[in-house]
Formats: structure tokens, sequence, C-alpha cells
């Protein structure tokens, strides 16, 4: 039953053969990787008004300058990722190239920072989806749905986490629509907006409730502005996504890769800077009571709430969900370098029935769900934990590429140096920017949970090695013959179940076999010592007290005497089990036979399930 | 780790020859099994008065006959279950009583609806009694309590639940002290209340927001009238508990009962009917805004908001919860005797560490959370489901009363017949009433459930008639003497953790062993083909080619390849495994071991778990 109800939701088993097959176009890519970093100026304008406005409506100009600022950032850091795609066509994320070049423990800790990053993507950009349709449905008239945005973000996520289970290639057709609707929807009205505005001149946004807009706010302090810069920066995250999955595009991968990553940057600077450009010409402010994003108050402004307006923001909606798989791409792939390289459990390294890391992408599901909760699918509560986690993954991968070109000295390696170096430099002044100005908003929770994510990965690679060093044959010698056979047979009654576990228990140890059973009702012990002598294939009994009713603790006591007693013996102890005819009768009998098996194997013995199966 | 938790939380185990001495005195046993009754009537007179006041202020005076004739239903009620005590005095809950005299399906019936109504015994009692707290918090100046009503609700059950599982006389200890409270309290608050006001007149009760109440409301029709007195017998509910555990009173157990039965009646009919004068006459009304309990109106306008009120408040609290507690007296009792029947699963039947029938403590707790949950801990919006199922007890186990009093005809059985007999014609009509009144209001639900778990409880039932038919040793033969042993072992590798099991498999079997490896991966192949020269024992190696990357899918074919091939043989499939030295390293393994266990037990094969521990 559970199978089919998996075989509709994720689909048939692809053959291994068939892997390579599931290659993207640089159009298709783009729509896969990019749409993490596109979605991000849906939301990055309001994060840095959100801030400024603090500081009185006077302040909210200086959302240009900031946005300016970031836009050169983007160039810079887009640039540097070139130098990466081509050092590492074979995919080159923030944990490889940090490992490979800087060693261990700072690939560990972009990996952590990275991990963390993906799963805030899904949460946010799921959120900002959600607040896309909610603003849409305040202005048809239902400003009640906001009250189930809780609701609608957790099914989006569940959507998403299916549509990955079931493989990359679908999710690449179906995701190249709304990505491109997305873009021509935002570059449309950029260039509509812009364009009116200079034949008629702007005109400033109504709001249904007024926002609160301080005149004069806290002191427009330096302080103000580096978190706003910081609240801006949320604008870059995503763009390493191209970088981590270069093999995930056509031959020749890295050319492409590299392409693409030049389209993505120059469409997210221009509608970045367009859309800040907007907000200040029509004078756009985050509005706390109707929770109308930035977008859409600039759009309706523009179009009227008509088709144009409907378009965009269903097209912002489907985009942020997008995003959302972005990290679905990355997470499991991240997850499953880190199994590889044993730091995290095998279960991430190996691919599903349909050629996915289904356990990454399950576990990235389940911690983004948590989030939506947790923040109540408040996207704008959830920046300050964002961007902490990729700019720690920038400064250390760009750090790393710099130290690969000292060490290589390839032609033209000065010029690279100079590239990173100054990436580098530049990411590491943005993240202690980022550290100190969101710490007590939030970043220190993901300030914290870095190093236990990197203390846990060391544990687990501990573990394994641990374990491969006690499992290597080197210096091991074959274990000796075997000796006698010793069979203990845990009997509950004397039933049809039982007679075929005792007959094997006398086929493998012929001359040492006793059935053992637990008296826990002293009628039916009676009643079983008179049917054994008729039945019991002249076994002998062994009847074991039980004063406080367990079961296992008599049977260990009994097994550590044998093992005691014929301590040369191989001792095999067989459980009699039956198996009912439907999957629901399980649930009917005991669960301890499990129980005891679970005892059993921890201790080290040797334990045999004889089944018994009824027919009807 | 778990297990020192529950010893914590659970206490220590007791041994099975102490289980006769957890009996109850009788004023033990009064607050045990009484608290439910008696706390009905924290919630009786205002669910008369919810369903009154839809008819206007002038419907109000109706509470008093409508009550009285409640009173009168009860003393009947009463009177017919002292002749059960006498006839079972083993414990004749409605269950036995019903199924011995008129059959197996309205015993079943019975059944069905006394679980369902002990589910909402809790959850009703629970949420009556964190109301009485928030009243109480209201009138103390912290209205927004209310708002927390599910999580406290919560934690109540979480504690209720705990108690139960460490034990019956720990829990009479425990309870005896609040029963008393309530019971002195309301009974000094009637006394004072009825005292006070002939000598100086009744003031009526104020309140911070005053309730919305309709001068002329719906007509006052005879449909009202009953709802109003169906609404009412939810202060029947629970008188049934003493019947059912007459073996937990000391000897002479049924006397005793009886004694403690009469005394329960007669103050429940005492306090019943003086909360509903004192709520007549002080113009107590249903408050929808503070959402302030009719006692807890009653009590401050007669005693001011001062310790008196508060003992009250706290005792009605506090019984409340011990209702509940009665719950978990019934249910897990009357799921083992159904368990014992075999109508559910032998899980309900077993007693655990303490003595007492765990299981069913701890599905009643879950089963009243997800109640509480879904009501949102709002007693009033719960009582159209309740009472149904006990009035369905009643009537059938009076009905089966009369059955038996007719075939047995012990001496006084006419009169017998009679009080049975008009005690379950009272009750029958009454419950259509119930039925009727209270269907579309959420009645339904519990009309609908009791025959799905009447079907449940008979599928259950075929389940395990059909098992011990195929069990049964009738007409068995033994099976022949075994004949050669096959031995396949399944490897993921070749390592120090494979060698005992090759070791095993050669010692049962022979010159018949072979190791099968499914490729998942054609590098690692490769490696342990030359691995194996060294160290396969001679033992031939099987690799079977997946191309879906399953694991289970080629193992069965080859199973079932050998089994042809190999068919008088006895096939013991043999797994490798090895065990971690801490609890969370398990966590680190493919749990593929169990998949493949699991799935060849279905199949009826013999599996052999061969442990490999390590060290560290």
């Amino acid at each position: 039953m559970f199978a089919q109800i998996k075989r509709i939701l994720v689909g048939r088993p692809i053959a291994t053969e068939h892997q390579h097959h599931e290659r993207l176009s640089k159009t298709t890519a783009l729509a896969v990787f990019s749409s993490d970093a596109l979605s991000s100026v849906s939301y990055a304008t309001e994060a840095i008004l959100t801030i400024l406005i603090l500081g009185g409506s006077a302040a909210l100009g200086l959302s240009l300058p900031i946005a300016a600022a970031i836009a050169m950032l983007l160039l810079i850091v887009g640039f540097s990722y070139r130098q990466t795609i081509k050092a590492y066509p074979q995919g080159g994320g923030g944990y490889i190239v940090t490992r490979d070049n800087l060693g261990d423990l700072p690939g560990l800790v972009a990996a952590g920072a990275l991990l963390i990053d993906y799963v805030l993507t899904v949460a946010v950009s799921i959120s900002a989806g959600v607040a896309a349709i909610t603003s849409l449905a305040t202005n048809w008239g239902f400003p009640s749905l906001r009250d189930h945005a809780v609701e609608i973000a957790l099914v989006c996520i569940l959507i998403v986490t299916i549509t990955n289970l079931r493989g990359a290639k679908e999710s690449g057709v179906i995701f190249s629509i709304p990505t491109y609707a997305f873009i021509t929807g935002i570059l449309s009205m950029i260039v509509v907006g812009i364009g009116h505005d200079l034949v008629f001149g702007a005109e400033p946004v109504t709001h249904s409730i007024d926002p609160d807009i301080p005149l004069t706010g806290e002191a427009l302090s330096l302080w103000l502005i580096l978190r706003a810069f910081a609240a801006g920066c949320t604008a870059l995250t995503g763009i390493e996504a191209i970088s981590d999955g270069v093999q995930a595009f056509k031959p020749p991968e890295a050319r492409n890769a590299a392409i693409t990553l030049t389209w993505m940057i120059s469409l997210l600077v221009t509608m970045f800077l367009g859309i800040t450009w907007l907000a200040y010409t029509h004078q756009a402010v985050p509005n706390e009571f109707t929770h109308e994003t930035i977008v859409s108050q600039i759009a309706r402004t523009i179009f009227g709430v008509g088709p144009v307006y409907v378009f965009i923001q269903v097209a912002t909606a489907l985009i942020l969900v997008l995003a959302a798989n972005t990290a679905f791409a990355d997470f499991p792939r991240l997850a499953s370098f880190l199994s590889r390289d044993r730091f995290l459990p095998r279960q991430f390294a190996s691919r599903g029935d349909r050629l996915v890391f289904s356990n990454g992408i399950l576990v990235l599901g389940m911690f983004s769900a948590l989030l939506v909760v947790i923040f109540r699918a408040n996207e704008i509560a959830m920046l300050p934990l964002y961007a902490v986690g990729v700019f720690t993954s920038f400064t250390l991968s760009q750090s790393g590429m710099v130290r690969r070109h000292l060490r290589l000295r390839q032609p033209g390696w000065l010029h690279s140096v100079m590239i990173n170096g100054f990436g580098a430099i530049l990411t590491a002044i943005v993240l202690v920017i980022l550290m100190v100005t969101k710490f007590v908003h939030g970043a220190w929770m993901v300030i914290t949970a870095i190093p236990i994510l990197v203390l846990m990965f060391r544990a687990i690679n501990l573990h394994y090695r641990r374990v491969a060093e006690q499992l290597s044959l080197s210096g091991a010698i074959l274990p000796p013959e075997l000796r006698r056979h010793t069979a203990i047979v845990l009997v509950s009654g004397i039933h049809r179940g039982v007679l075929p576990a005792l007959q094997y228990a006398r086929s493998i140890a012929p001359d040492n076999v006793t059935a053992v059973y637990v008296d826990l009702d002293p009628d039916a012990t009676e009643k079983l010592r008179a049917r054994w002598r008729d039945w019991g294939c002249d076994i002998p009994l062994v009847v074991l007290e039980s004063p406080f009713r367990s079961l296992i603790n008599p049977i260990v006591r009994y097994i550590e005497e044998v093992e005691t007693r014929y301590g040369d013996d191989v001792i095999t102890v067989i459980l009699p089990e039956f198996v009912p005819a439907r999957w629901w009768e399980h649930l009917l009998h005991n669960q301890t036979g499990l129980l005891i098996k679970t005892t059993l194997r921890l201790r080290g013995n040797v334990v045999t399930s004889v089944p018994y199966r009824l027919e009807r």
C-alpha cells in the first residue's frame, strides 16, 4: 500500500544507466539555478526600506545609494565566481573549494553555513511567495487570506518536496515558464514604470490603511545605514547555486555555466536597481497593517489592479516557490558530498528510485517546514538569520581560490589572485557587518548553530573512521572452525507455528536444544507443560520465573547462564514467528519478538527467525 | 536512557505477587470512582442554562423543574445500578452485563459507546477544570489566561496520564483530598447561600462585561425544553463507574460498592439541585464574553473574591482533573476485558511494570488530547457529543438485567424486574431524546462512530479466531526431519564483520553456501572480487545486477531461484550485522538490514543475524 502511494507521488523508478541524460540546457539551467537569486529582488528592496523607515521618511532616499553599493558587490562576487567555475568544472560549491584549498575545518564551516542557508532559502522564499499571493488577495477584497499564510506555505513546501523527489529533468520543464514570466513581468514593470514617470511624472502609492511612517525617527546614524545595507545583502543569496551545480549543465559544462552566471547577474542587478528606483519615485513603503509587498504596491500603481498586475503577482509567487527549489537542488547535493566524505550519514549519498538524493530532499523539506511554523510564515522576521551563511561561504571559498592560484601559478594567476582576493576581502567585510548588525535580531542563532554542526560532522567522521579501522582485514585471522552448536528456542506456547522452529533447532544442534518459556500466568504454564509431552519433539522445556512480568530480563539471564556453561559452543537463539496474512493484522500481535531480537543482537547473540505463514 | 526516563516518570516495577494488595477503602473509592459523577455538577447547570437562554430570560426559570426531573432520573438509575452490583460482584460494567445477558452484538455496542464516552469524560472534565481556573484568573485580573486554555489542558492530561501509569493505590491517596474539598466547598456554598438568601434575600450576579441575554428569544417550545433536559443529562455521566470497578473495593466488595454508590447519588442530587437553585435565585447566566463559569459566578457573589471563593474554584478544578481520572481507571479496564475476549489487540490485556493496563492509559491520553485540541478546550462545545454513549450503555445493561432476572428467577425476581425494567425504559426514552435533540450539534459523530467501532471489534475477533484455528495442533502432524541445509550469506563488502557470518554459514550448511552481493557501484564490485579470493573462506561469491539501484528486488529474485533449484533443502538467509558501541551510532548505518529481514520474514524465509560487536 505504502509502495503504491509512493509510486503515484514519486513516479516509476529510473534505471541507473539513464543517469547522465538528466542534463540541463542553459535556458533551463537559468530557470532551475537562478530562481533563488532572481526572486530575492522581490524582498531585498523591502528589507532595506524596513530598516530605513526607522530613521523616518527622510531616510528612505538612502535606499538608492545602498542599492547601488549592493549592485557593485553583486558584480564583484559574480565575477569572482566565474573563476571558480573555470577552476572546478566538476562543480565547485563553497564546501569543495574551501576544503580542497584551506583544509577540513574551514571546509566544514562553509558546509554548515550553507546547509543552514539552504533551509532558510526555502522558508524565506516560500513565505515571500505566499506574501505575494496574499497581497493580491487583499487588493481583490480578500484580506483574510493572510490569516492562512502558514497553511498555504506548508502546502507549497510539500508540493516542492514531492516535485523534487520525482527528479530534476521534469523540474526544469515545470520551472522554466514561471522564471521567464517573472523576468518578463518585472522588466516590463521597470520599462513601463520609468517611461511613464519620465513622461507623466510618478504618482505616489495609495494604501487602504496608511502605514505608520515616523516623520523623524532614530538619528540617521552610520549604524542604521549599515543595518539597511546588511538587510539588502539578501539580494546576493543564491548566486553561488550555479557554481555548485556545474555538472548539471550540458557539455561543455564549465563554459555553459559561466555564460549562464553572467546572464543571471545582469538580470539580477537590473531588476534590483529598477525596483528600488520605482519604490523611491512612487514612495512605496512597507505597510505593517496590510502586509502588502513593495512589488505589489509598485505594480498596481503602475498598471492598476488589472491583468498585468495579476500576472506580476502570480509570477512573483511562482518564482519564489521555484527559488525554494534551488535549495532542493543544492542541499541534497551538498549533503551527498558531505556523506561521501563521511561527515554525514551514508544515507545522504545514495540515490533513490528517481536518481535524486531523496533523503536530503526530505530532511530539507522537514526543517524548512519547521522554520515556517516557528516564524509564522513571516519572511521579514526570518531575514536577520539569512545571508550570514552564504557570506561565510563566499569569504571562505574566495580565500580558497586565492590560495589555489598562489599554489598552482597557472598562466594569468596574478590577475586571478587579484579578482578573488578582492572578492574575499570585500565579502569578509560584509560578513562582519552582517554578523554585527544582525546579531541580536537573530543572527546569533546561526552563529551558534554553525559550530554545533561542525562538531557533529567531526563526531560522525570519527565514528566512521573507527568502524573502518575495526573492520579492516589487515592483520585479521580467519575465525576458528565452529565447535558444537547449542540452540535455544524461545516459545510463547505450543502451536503449529512453533513446530518448524523446534525441528530447525534439532537439525542444527542435534544434541543440545532447549525450549524456553517465560511464566507470566501459572494457569497457562500448567497447560503448556501438559501439552509439551505430546508435541515437544523430545526437547526439554525450561520455564523461567518472572516476578515483575518482564519477558526480556529472564531470557537474558538464562542466555548468560548457558554462555557460561557451554562457553565453547556457538549459541543460536531461535524465534518462531507467525506471519499474518494481512498487513493490518501485524498490529494485533505483540511486538515483543522485535524487542527480544533487538536486545539479543545488541548483546552479540546469533538470532534466527523461523517464520510460519498463515494462509488467511 | 529511555529506560531511565521511564523509571523516573513511572517508578520502579511492582512484583505480580503484590497485585491483590492494591485495593481501595470506601472513602478512597468514593474519591477515585465518584469524581466523574460529582464533578459534572460544575457544568450540568450551565449546560441547561446555555440552551434555555435561547428562549430569553423568561425561560431561565424552567431550569428548576428540568433539574428536578434529572434528579429523579438520577435516583432511579442509581437504584437500578445497586441491582447490578449485587448480581455482578466481580464487576459488572455495561459491556459485561450486556454481553452476558443479551449476547455479543449488544455487548459490543455498549462497549463502543462506553469507550467513546470515557475519552469525552477526560476531554470535557479537563476543559471544564481549566475553565474554573481561568474564571478565577479573570476575577483576579488576568483574563488573558483564557487564551492558553488548550496548553493548560494538555499539560493536565499529561499529568493525569503519568499518575495513572504509576498505579491505582497512590492515585487514591493523591485524589481523596480534592474530592472531599470539593464536596465541602459546594455543600458550604449551598448552605451559606440558601441561608443568606432566606435572611437577607439573594443579590444578582454582576458581570465585568454583561452577557447578551435576549429578552424574548425563540418560542418556548417543547423542543427547547427537551434540548435543555438533554443538555442537563450530562449530570448522569460517571455514575456507572462504581459498578464497573467493584473488584477494586476491599472485601466484602459488593456491599462496600453498593454503600459507596448510595453516598455518591445522595451527594450528587444535593449538589446539582443546590447549584441550580442558587443559579436561579442569583440570576447567574452563561457569559459568552468572560467565559466565567456558573459556579464561579455564584461563589463570588456569595463569598466575595476572597479565600473561600479561591478554595471552591481550586477544588472544582482539581476534582475535574480527578474526574478525568475515573475514565483512566475505566477505559483501560474495559479495554482489557475486550482484549481478553479478543475484540481488541492483546496488548491491552497485559499489565505494565506498575500492575496497571499501561496501553489503555496511553491510548486514552492520546485520544482525549486530540479532542481537546480539536475543540480548543471548550467543554460546552463538546457536551452535545457527551452522554449519548453512557445512556446507550445504561439502556442496554438495564435491559440485560431484566433478561437475567427473568432467566434466573431468584427470590424477589419480580421486584428486581420492575426496578431494572423501569430503569431501562426510562433511560431508553432519554437516549432517544438525547440522540434526536443533539444530533445536528455533534451527536451524529458518536452515532456513526459506534458502529465503526463495533465493526472493528468484530474484524479483530475474526482474525484471532482464524489464527487460533490455523495454529491449532488438532490434526497436526510433526513436520518431517529436516533435509540438507542451504545457506545464503548476504554481504555488503568483505571486512571483519563478515567473517563470523561466513564461518557460521559453513558450519550449518557445509556443502552448500553461497555469498550474495548486489552490484550498486561497478568499482566497489571489482574491489570486492579481488579481495574475496583471499578472505572468502572458499565460499563462491554471486554478484547480482541491480539496474534500478534496489537492494531488495535482486535478492528476492535470487532466493526464488534457489528455492526452485534446491526445493527440498532448508534455506537459511544469513545476515552479517555489526553492532556499534554507542546508541546514536546506529542512526549512521543503513537501515536496509532491517528492511531486508522484514521482507524475507514476510516471504516465510528463515533469517539468521550474525552480529559483530564493535568495541569503540
